[in-house]
């Protein structure tokens, strides 16, 4: 049941309610281009705190498509924040002028607090370094769609798994399928603590890897986020590691030929240009499924069941 | 009679335009969660040079629910203005592509001077220190709505209330009716000279007090604005005056059971968080009335009689 | 033929292109201020890297008019672009999301690479130094408009020559028109080699003039763009030029009766403001027809044959 939730965490949602959302999402996809009436008259207010432009234009782009509006702003400046009022004060407007919130803030817990003083539902945009559920239902969604099924993959995960939040969304929703994950990363940028129990808890099969050359060959699935070279403390480590995790022609020749390719984007070198044009590459349709996946996201929560 | 005209100043409306807005904005109440076609076709562009998010966003919804189109900007940076354009020759385009403009600028006359050059309604969204008509319409629909009528009731305004256009704008609007109104302000933050010209001259009843407590039990409705410490020579006398200016629960003791507690927002510590849940706390009702407040507005500009 | 087109240079556009489009543009007028179903459903995306406030709000405003929706960005920042994301991607993800790219960047060449990556239209709102097409559609719609024909005109261009995108998308729009050119700039600002090379290859006439005072008086139009000091080595050498090529009163009296002066604005101080309210200042009426001119463009891109 969809209908006026929340989405804050990934870790809120059921195999039943994502498999409920990518059949809607399915049937979203031949509106995703035309213009349907179905929210008529309903408001969607975005507040980005922060930097974005695929999260929100998608979200923008999946309202307007089903006959909605939106108002909003992204980045604080401009805005009431910068004199100071505090983030409830602001949501409270924004919930009393608009049906529908979807925010995104640098903080972890923003969209917590935020559903917790909006009445109407409140959509977490990715809020501090753990939480994009949106992005998570979009990443599974592009499996789903790409394979017809999840149950059975092998899913490797590579590049800064402990400060990427699409990761730890990511690998919370993966706890509703019965997959296996290669988490593939330096070893001081493995997922956080709370993130393993958590997915271990929920009897998640994974294993963890330093070397992507050693597991690529297995993977049905390569999820692949970036690494920044702020969190290395030797920066001839980060040019060696980034180099190991980058992503090339020669690379994928022991791949799978089924081998999907993905990544939340946006990305600078984590994956050669080259490879766009293989068939691995998945990462485009993920982005263009951004629309139809958040259009059902939108309908189900205030016109589902 | 409302059509077609530029809302620069509080002083321009008298106590029937007021009393007709409010009527229409109590009929926009059961539309401000919804959508109507009444001003389909219709654009309103917002022209903020200055931050502001509740006043853009009302607006911008008001319009939304109306069935109108939104075009414009907020922030100077990334528009003409920062080539060296003129205000009158921006006014100009905005004029020639919208039906409507709405504008902030933090400079005194601007609303002013972009009715003078437009042809279509120009509507203040706030500019200088002293007009923002449409949020002392806000405020006093909002007492219309609490307690039925104006007349009669003893009005408080406290803080700054040199600096701030809200009340500026209020006091001008309130002389309209037969009210009391209790000025509470440090006597160097009273209202301007011309300010109280204006109501005396006027006929506004009203008093001065550099104490809330003294007169707060007399109250019906408190206005409360921020005080800004940069507009102090003293820290510890700001301190002071903040204290004693700042609403707790304690405070409220003394206070008539019905007070009404109203702000423009964005609220900084002015009120305490405690006091929000108090059947005092009329504030962020206050907020949510902005937006069938300014569809009536923009309603009867566009299409009243 | 329209349709699906891509709008990167003027040159890509002839004779009867141009004239099928001021056709539909004089149709589009009586729309201009209402709002059509046309383009219902249809989602336009502006990127505007750079900042511009008449372009962008035109082309929201012509799109809005037309029924469609809009969604992007305005200012790089607040975008993945300051992630690093390239180009290419930014447009994949916009060309997957709407139906036609609206772009506007500081780099030559960027809506051409935007054109190729993108599925969809994408129509060029100012790159680099020398494309603004769709300002020069503008130019000489309004020109069209203005007289009811374009051949035989003796059309002056006076400023920076060299430096201003409009100019050069103008000069190459004018070769599909049998017309005589004025080019008046100091010598150091007269167009670019290769734009020079372009207009004499496509037989357009044209002579290179100092005095704008020598001229004037055989012009049916004057386009005014700005100079820009720091173009100058010399302050003086800037001041007397701009002193020179100054539009005033006062120069006017040798002028045509029926000289039409034109500015793509936003103007600084080449045209002085009191020449505002004679009947040779055309350019604010040549803003004005930006919104039909770009439904026009809008819907010939999507609907046209």
């Amino acid at each position: 049941m969809w209908r006026r939730r929340d989405v804050v965490s990934a870790r809120d949602f059921d195999r039943r309610d994502l498999e409920d959302l990518f059949e809607t999402a399915k049937y979203m996809e031949k509106y995703a281009k035309s213009r349907v009436e179905f929210l008529k008259g309903r408001v969607m207010a975005v507040a980005f705190f922060e930097p974005s432009t695929r999260t929100r234009l998608s979200f923008e782009t999946a309202m307007k498509r089903l006959g909605g509006e939106v108002v909003g702003f992204w980045g604080a400046e401009g805005t009431s924040v910068e004199k100071g009022e505090t983030l409830a004060d602001t949501v409270r407007m924004l919930d009393a002028y608009s049906d529908l919130i979807v925010i995104r803030h640098r903080y972890e817990g923003a969209a917590k607090l935020a559903a917790e003083v909006a009445e109407n539902p409140v959509v977490n945009g990715g809020d501090g370094a753990s939480n994009h559920p949106t992005q998570a239902m979009l990443d599974l969604y592009t499996i789903w769609r790409e394979f017809g099924y999840i149950d059975g993959l092998n899913i490797g995960v590579v590049g800064d798994l402990r400060h990427a939040r699409t990761v730890n969304s990511l690998l919370e929703a993966l706890t509703n399928f019965n997959v296996k994950v290669f988490l593939i990363s330096p070893e001081y940028l493995r997922p956080r603590t709370e993130t393993v129990d958590y997915i271990r808890s929920r009897g998640l099969r994974h294993s963890f890897h330093t070397s992507l050359e050693e597991v690529l060959r297995e993977l049905d699935v390569l999820y692949v986020v970036r690494i920044q070279k702020e969190r290395f403390l030797d920066p001839l480590e980060y040019e060696r590691v980034r180099g190991s995790y980058r992503i090339s022609l020669d690379m994928l020749k022991n791949a799978k030929r089924h081998l999907a390719i993905l990544h939340p984007l946006p990305r600078v070198d984590e994956i050669d240009h080259k490879v766009d044009s293989t068939p691995h590459a998945k990462y485009f349709k993920q982005a263009a499924l951004g629309v139809p996946l958040r259009m059902a996201l939108i309908y189900l929560i205030l016109m589902g069941p």
